[in-house]
């Protein structure tokens, strides 16, 4: 019987992700669509690249329209989500992809999102310790941030091996996909192309605590992160160059053995053959996850590179893949792993 | 029981986004690849972004590697598509991804490509009036080049119905994988990124006379065909800006029902509600074409412009389709219909 | 003694252009810089990469603030160029960028508008014949639309020697700092990235007529445009695809005749050698005009291709010029003609 | 008197930046154009957007060709700048763009470059404490490497105050220009563009050691180097974040003085205001270099970003501008300070 599932914000670009992996998956019908400022539009005409729902029309977001299905995905602004998923009861699979669930302590999510802290849900990266085990058979998923996803598996083995000191330095590169699709002046073409630009220097982007709560749990002790995201000139795609120092007596077999061991059993998780390196475009529109690491001897730290699209794997393929591990679905079911390329 | 199809030229772009979509085909397992220069190597280290046949190693190419297979894909430089079909068999599906037998005037083919014309296979574009029946059972198939694809797709519905003259103006722009994987210092990142340029300008593209050999056989008399290709910084898509002025009477109403007509049943052609045009954006990854007609009254012209992912249905996935109606299987299976956009 | 200038709409693509070239003008002192929702912000927020301006505020547009200069750059939206012009008085020198006064044809102003025609201004496009000696000495100078730009000087040779049937077919590229700087989601770098899209197909672009009413003019007969512009991924440039009908008896010989005569003597405009075919990168930053040009024997067309950059000569070097011309200063007089490249 | 300058290796990108400069530059006559394979060809079909040079003709790279000029600048593959230089004379200012003489250690240079070290040569980075002096009347200099400058610039004053731990982690993006004109598949517009991927990760990049020197000379110990550079798609352009440990007691006023005293007399290097981050468009073709910086307290980490682009004042620009301290001229002489943005 087939799962039916609503999105709450289908006109934004990751709920048009969720929409594109759910059209390719065999278990799922799709029910409401709604939106806000776009409720009572025509999909085609905001999401022009899903010919076969062009004729759905945006329902306001609401209990009301959402109710009735078996899964619902928020793709809503912060702090609009508890209020949804307390309407929708308790057998209801509720995936937010947004940030109110994913932060475990209250006082860091005050910090970074000046709000009151909602709660926090099981975390959909499966490929972290544990986590595959709390999705299972679950009713809410918090989806990660897009930068987490690619950070925190890039460092985990690092640090689930006890291979690298506790102080993580991180310089990502994102697509502007991740900025949203709001007009904004700083995100016009006219501006991203042909320029590479920082934000959110100096620890304050909000996707900071939550890196350093995945790694931090995986160590067992308290890692810092310094964290620097950039815009880069492409629609899609993060790769995070991630480092750390290598613990005395670290080895480069040391660190690709433990590299091996963590991804040896993971669908979408790829440790390169030693020597290539991740690229963006290569996991484009894929729920794939690029992953290649090198111990800088002379400068004594581990370096490990993650390649992510941050739509995919990096919001809508991981909460479908969190999903399938809900409902006891295979993991992989209705996943693109292949990339668009070039 | 599984279709088994190997792919001559797999390490370039064509070849790579053959193995994409059947990597996708449910009825298709695949089995030699092969390549001449890259013979040997690992396709992991060729085309990344084909996970699941990483460690498949490309054997040269040759009756002897792509003997034993249902169906062969040939995605290989001009000139070489027929002594290789000739060795394969009549009862295996030959796909030629390259321009070796699609085009029935031999004149024409000396002409514009300088050498002796090795014959005419049904025509890969199930669209065109005729062409469906003709791939029906077919071991032999010519894959469109990617602008006559475009093009003859925007063109032809104005010309079936005797709405416009005989004398087409093209003006299409193409990302930089239709110009291939060959290392050429005008194709490079540095030299294409912000910039548009025309070539072969002035009738020496080696797609005019297939343009016009589909228009032509549309309209029942010889239609010329100005075609001025661009090259765009981007890695994929067409959009091809197509007119002819309009004959005496035409409305825009008429107009409008031509194309309703030419695309009410087709799968993957969408005529876009009015108002709305093509983006390339729109149809990257997938086997969509995208539509769209005026008539401009002051210039008595009708204007159409089509959007493909020249990789996509612009080669391979017309490939794919071809063969799917070749081999008796529903059209559609295991092609993509979404885009992948942003 | 320097020339005082100002301008009116510093905040914008167009005036950031114009402030860019005169910070490298030798005869001109930049004066007051005025904007409308921008006024009160420092010039450095809004236009980075001007150091030498970054201290300056931005002032209300007025007939204030723009007083007491010798030369008022005006960077308005359409229709208010009119009120304050008429404030600034004849000496002063004042160089719409906008479109109010380009167009002769009230009718034709009010179909593509929508409001009263304010008149018609010199136009500041020198290499139109006659246009270089109406701008001697002027106080009013009417800068051309990009595409207009363009397409005129990519065109007018044929049309001067009597070469062309009088309708064209124009197909043109765009950067999307075309489309200015306001914030407009389907202008996101998202969005335009890796995408070709067409816009005011059919007849409807306001550049239409401009082009139109610039060809009739070299032809001495009306010349109907068909003109498709289409949105490119990328910040700037302009590539235009124009053609028209070969009169009967017209030779290659005596197309590149005409346009080596019609650009002999001009400063900025280059008719590239045989063979070679323009790029807009090689024009970007520049006041260059790339032009070539092909017969097509076999379509009986007349192929000629420019690029420009659509902010400098499509915009504030077209202003600079005409405004060096207006002023008796050599015309080529702080203007840049190489090319940033690649 | 004009100074005469020759340019070998004018086919590629960094001479044709500096050709570019050149040509604007008031004090400055062209002379020799010498190429190795490209000799022979016209300057306008390898660089199509100075056309002030178009008809120039390649000479062959040699003793020969580059005698008789008052500076020649070398921007020729490493290891062949030592030969040309010495038969030029010691009266001949000879500005090598190329790593030959760069690095003060000789180890380090042939663990890096696997060849035996050329010698050292005045370091044309006038910015680092002591370098403008060093520079002041020579007859011989080494050009930074790109990633060097944009590096140095960003970290120098930190260790200049003694503010940050000796051990930077870097992680700079570079448009694809920085890779040279040689055609490579992996350098094609198709692979680029749409995507990020790190290179020579762990230590292997050869300006590796040049940052290390430049750093651990300002800071009076050595500093080692943690980098890792990336391809951004991009033309033009280094995005450089860098990051060390703050010394303990270190405050954000603290850092902020240090890096306004530093820039204070700068002529191309900007402090941005606080809360302005850069970004490369706004340097697109400039010698401009933005920086600015941040103490992140939760991190414990100084961390400070530059922009640059990487061909003008990475490359060509820094040429010019150290040629004008050497040959006493105004050190801003010709050299463009405004970015071509959007």
């Amino acid at each position: 019987m087939a799962i039916r599932a609503a999105v709450a914000g289908a006109s934004g670009y990751a709920g048009g992700e969720v929409l594109r992996l759910l059209l390719g998956h065999p278990e799922v019908r799709i029910g409401a669509l709604t939106a806000n400022s776009n409720a009572g539009q025509r999909l085609g005409a905001l999401q022009p690249h899903l010919p076969q729902l062009a004729d759905r029309v945006l329902e306001p977001t609401g209990a009301g329209t959402l109710a009735g299905h078996d899964v619902v995905f928020l793709a809503l602004p912060h702090g609009q989500s508890a209020a949804v998923a307390d309407e929708l009861g308790d057998d209801v699979l509720v995936i937010d992809c947004g940030a109110d669930f994913r932060l475990k302590d209250a006082g860091a999510w005050e910090r970074f999102y000046g709000t009151a802290h909602a709660g926090t849900w099981p975390y959909g990266l499966p490929e972290l310790p544990g986590a595959r085990k709390a999705l299972g058979g679950t009713r809410r998923i918090a989806v990660p941030g897009c930068y987490p996803t690619a950070v925190s598996l890039a460092l985990f083995p690092a640090y689930a091996a006890s291979l690298a000191e506790p102080e993580a330095v991180i310089v990502a590169a994102s697509g502007t996909s991740g900025a949203g699709k709001a007009a904004k002046t700083h995100l016009l073409g006219s501006e991203v192309m042909g320029s590479m630009s920082p934000y959110g220097v100096g620890g304050g982007h909000r996707h900071t605590p939550e890196m350093a709560q995945n790694l931090s749990a995986v160590a067992g002790e308290p890692v810092t992160v310094s964290f620097t995201p950039t815009l880069a000139p492409m629609p899609r795609g993060i790769l995070a160059t991630c480092s750390a120092k290598a613990r005395p007596g670290v080895t480069a077999q040391g660190v690709r053995a433990a590299y091996e061991k963590a991804f040896q059993d993971e669908p979408f998780v790829r440790l390169l053959p030693e020597g290539q390196w991740p690229a963006t475009a290569h996991v484009n529109g894929s729920n794939a996850v690029n992953v290649q690491v090198a111990l800088d001897e002379a400068a004594g730290r581990i370096v490990a590179v993650s390649a992510i699209d941050n739509l995919t794997k990096g919001t809508a393929g991981g909460a479908v893949q969190s999903m399938n591990i809900a409902l006891g679905l295979p993991e992989e079911l209705g996943l693109p792993y292949t990339g668009v390329a070039p």
